[in-house]
């Protein structure tokens, strides 16, 4: 399946395509939708909502993932976050793609293998699962994409377990 | 000129159009976009987008009014109403609007004369301004009408002190 992760920021917004079976992940696309600081906050969200368009255009992806929203230490910086947060999951219902919402310790687990780990190690990790020679050198773009191998696990594994009884 | 006040919500956004020259204001539209509770989020994010995208391509308002993004005592109300926020700012950034946005504190202040005004009195007030026989039902409607009068009023001003030095 193919999934896209997005990873909101005001100023970057990261985006990863991945095709995956739940086990086996390999990267189609990746980068930044960066907008300008200078330009008025409406201007950025339209700038943001044109560039997931045009990847979700693309690459057409059957499903979305995007980090939960979280209640950061700076009330602005997760107002202003969740802005963007809120122009992204429209993008991704006006495609009527499946939406996937994680944790930071969900895709830290997901990825890495426990919750605690830290950036280099998510992106080392992202690099070795996407079978990949190099790191993705954008920090926002590889958030993205540890969302996107995040939600295509999840997905398997629902799959899988669909009608196993809980107990 | 025509302007378009909104007033976000995730249940209920009322928006709100009149045509003013600044002293005077005429009600042109008024309603309320309901979105059903029980639908997944960013549907309820899309549901809000194509009702205001409705509005603005029915009625053309050259301008736009928001409410200030504002820090609720509850975080995650805030965060809610910032994604839908997020998602007026877009639309109205789409259609090219100038945008225009207040405190609650402007808001009355343009609307009642003072900042303390109860919603009563800012009902009360929009309905005398607009010369209405009997008031608003909604009040999300009415918060609508409010900003869009507060606009048109400082747009006004704007206008008439334009070229003329502070001090």
């Amino acid at each position: 399946m193919l999934v896209l992760g997005v990873d909101c920021g005001a100023q970057r917004t990261g985006y990863g395509v991945i095709e995956s079976d739940g086990g086996g992940h390999q990267l189609i696309a990746s980068g930044v939708i960066a907008t300008r600081v200078k330009d008025p906050f409406e201007v950025r969200l339209h700038a943001i909502a044109r560039g997931l368009r045009e990847v979700i255009q693309r690459h057409a992806p059957a499903a979305a993932a995007v980090e939960q929203v979280f209640y950061a230490a700076n009330v602005r910086t997760a107002l202003k976050l969740a802005h963007v947060r809120g122009v992204a999951l429209l993008a991704i219902a006006e495609a009527g793609l499946e939406l996937g919402e994680y944790s930071p310790l969900e895709i830290k687990t997901s990825v890495v293998g426990y919750g605690q780990a830290g950036k280099r190690q998510v992106q080392a990790m992202v690099q070795s699962l996407l079978g990949l020679d190099s790191m993705i050198e954008s920090e926002d773009a590889c958030d993205a994409l540890a969302v996107a191998i995040c939600h295509a696990t999840h997905a398997v594994m629902r799959d899988r377990l669909q009608g196993v009884p809980a107990r």
